[in-house]
């Protein structure tokens, strides 16, 4: 039976997918799931998404142990440890660290997820290994893949777009029946993959992100494939699995 | 000053899109608005879209010359004259004739867009006429474009989506600035026009129609810049613009 893969464009949506009982792939492909993917790659053993700033207090009072990570308007809130940078994420030294991570968008998009038994954080770095991992459950569940954009303030986003028709074009060829917006994010990263940095710099978050000097997090969220983790957000965190 | 390009993906929205003060072009690429095209670009002097079957029938008494076109569920509703089928509407002797058009979908989003100064019909037939004629009228009165998909129920629709790209791929380079949606729908638009018919067969209303047996519309809708000339949608009908 060929399995659907459908898609929210919003993280406000995320519901939707949970209630036909999909297994996501929540997608912040700027941000919040592409700095997960990096940390647990770079060895980090949990990333915990939380949604306000005293949430991850709190949390930090808990577990002293903890590294505080986020960001507010792009910066790095007062009293954390390290920013929201993907490329930083990926070359400071977090080895079996547990990590509180709090982003405007990507981590709510995972909190309103957390109604489906299976949430996958999706990102360029690792789009083969979710479509592999995501296909095999889903086929042994018999259920549906859905993505769930982050998107900007519940706004649309290029770049989650064009990540999810990544990760579609990395599923077995009829081995799916898609949804229109599906087939769209698939044909849109078929007519940028030649020049996909490019494409994402020009998108609204690029440009904003260019604008404040940011663009070394946007190369390195462009690199697709380069790792094979795919992280799982269950019971309030995020760990990888292999 | 460049000209801002955005897009609402459902026709409920079409408000928005009026909101902002733009330049409108509804979309409803595989029924009516193509329909609309064929119809005028055949020699039909004007198409009053109307919501109802009622509304149709009190509209004919009215003016009993009218030809009465339009669909429920595919077929053409009784008492009416011709179904909605742009392919059939591109043949048969229209000359002069008013038509009263009534539709599932794309009517309703160009009646729901009528709050816009300037309403476009698009379709692949008249692409280019609607990218130049939208960015003359965008340009003398310093507003922006918006693309108004009609989906199907208020649904994304992959069809609107690429016709939206086709247009957007129509605008001079450099004239314009793309919201994130506008540059999804060109680079699939891109992506998808090697064998746009294909494309277009397999999306969900494309599928639809197919198993219905009118292969001929998406054929026929799917013929890019065949028309010269740009309807637009006034005081409760449309007329084509040279």
């Amino acid at each position: 039976m060929a399995v659907c893969v459908d898609m929210e464009l919003v993280a406000k949506d995320a519901y939707k997918a949970a209630r036909r009982g999909d297994v996501i792939v929540v997608i912040d492909a700027l941000r919040a799931t592409t700095s997960i993917v990096a940390s647990l790659a770079n060895g980090a053993k949990s990333v915990t998404p939380v949604v306000t700033l005293k949430e991850a207090a709190n949390l930090r009072k808990e577990h002293p142990d903890y590294l505080l990570v986020g960001e507010r308007e792009d910066h790095k809130p007062k009293g954390f440890d390290l920013g929201n940078s993907p490329a930083i994420l990926a070359r400071e030294p977090l080895q079996k660290k547990n990590i509180i991570l709090t982003t405007t968008n990507g981590t709510k998009a995972l909190i309103k997820s957390k109604e489906s038994k299976w949430v996958a954080v999706g990102s360029f770095l690792n789009a083969r290994a979710v479509a592999e991992k995501t296909l095999e459950i889903s086929r042994r569940n018999a259920t549906g893949i859905s993505f769930v954009l982050a998107g900007e303030r519940n706004r649309f986003s290029l770049e989650d777009f064009l990540c999810a028709g990544a990760i579609t074009e990395r599923f077995p060829k009829n081995a799916l029946e898609l949804s229109d917006k599906t087939s769209a994010a698939l044909l849109a990263f078929k007519g940028a993959k030649g020049n996909l940095l490019e494409r994402i710099q020009n998108s609204k978050h690029g440009q904003h992100l260019m604008e404040r000097g940011f663009n070394e997090d946007i190369e390195f969220s462009c690199h697709t494939d380069i790792y094979a983790i795919v992280p799982f957000y269950r019971n309030g965190k995020v760990e990888a699995v292999a």
